[in-house]
């Protein structure tokens, strides 16, 4: 497999801050989560986010969904597993799997759409589009 | 219709923590608003979400999904619709719609089971079935 | 007193992912609402922050603190009084007292400083600092 | 120097969620990231917190103060060295120092008190107050 188009994995520690009353991971804490997974992909693919924005491209989220299966408990390690589900023309779609040990935690997919600098869907420049690639 | 099974309309005021660099509000903060949005649905059909939790049921959501169909800006005062989707015996489904004037800022639905306090899934006594009706 | 020269008054209702495992608002949440606070101050008086930053004017906290009086729990409706401690060139200094009832449950500070759009440090133009006087 | 009286040095990569519109990091952030920093130095000296917790002793932050010196950005990697300032019978003070490289971004500080889970001030049994000392 190219080097270029492994899965990222990502440990998380949770906060105690990221915690609620009912003493676990809050959960839009996952969808933070998943894009620290995201920039962990882009690196790990040789994307600089960062440089995508200043030079006018954004990956806006346009539809989340999670899964929670389990809880996750203040300062536990967990494991984010992020993938590329599927790459079009002008949309990514990301895939999430966050484990504790060998338990499943939280399973999700963020679908998101390249836009320019005012908001309009932008195809992927070709270096972009071979970068995203399953 | 019955007074107690309205929907609830929440004003949300977008905060300067709550954005990103794309100047727009993050799409975490959206699940952070529907909560509250169920806060106020509770507060309308009589239901003491605090107290619920002091006598050992809890409802953490196991399903939440969010579109993004426009984007939210610091300071703006945005509308908030929470409505009961569905209740069963142990679930309940709420719904949310975000708007901005007449445009739609996002839809959502989280799924949410009722547990008792060591997580076991736990059937809605009748007073809190009822006060949950669509 | 002049009517521009108000302090502002803010309700805030505290939210569940606010609240920590001890099942108080967690103490990083305060400074989220001095803003709001601060908002709300800059809209009473005419300031329209988002213009500011569009103009190339920020206003990035430079210290903050607060001190913790009493625990603030989920679903209380606070009162956070903001005021405008001291003016000086180039920058402000903002003062909250945040209460339940006649109970005192934080107060804090933050001190602020005008830069341009490149972070350098600039004299609050005339009209801003009129605006901005305690 | 005793093994179990050194200060933690903890790795924070900027999240996205993280930084508002001005494109740096929040600042009520940092207060969570210095609960991250706390929370490797109990790990690094054997303290558990959440067993702590869990026998009836909790440590809220009874004030908190930050000067931020250079903002931080997104995606950015910060290294945060915390310290115990002062231990007292009831009362520890921590210290927090976040660099970027050889670049001082902020230092605070966060004063803390001992309670039961009544909130009531307790002294430090003397395993626990000897393990925070500075």
């Amino acid at each position: 497999m190219d080097a270029e188009k492994r899965d990222a994995v990502t440990s998380i520690r949770v906060r105690y801050a990221e915690c609620d009353p009912m003493q676990v991971a809050h959960h839009s804490t996952y969808l933070i989560w998943f894009e620290a997974g995201r920039a962990d992909l882009c690196r790990l693919r040789g994307i600089d986010y960062t440089a995508m924005e200043r030079s006018g491209l954004f990956l806006p989220v346009v539809e989340a969904r999670c899964r929670y299966v389990a809880s996750a408990h203040y300062d536990e390690l967990l494991v984010l597993t992020t993938t590329i589900v599927e790459i079009k023309r002008r949309t990514v779609r990301f895939g999430y799997r966050l484990v504790r040990e060998a338990q499943l935690v939280a399973e999700g997919e963020t679908y998101q759409m390249l836009v320019d600098a005012k908001g309009r869907p932008t195809a992927f420049p070709a270096d972009l589009y071979d970068r995203f690639q399953p």
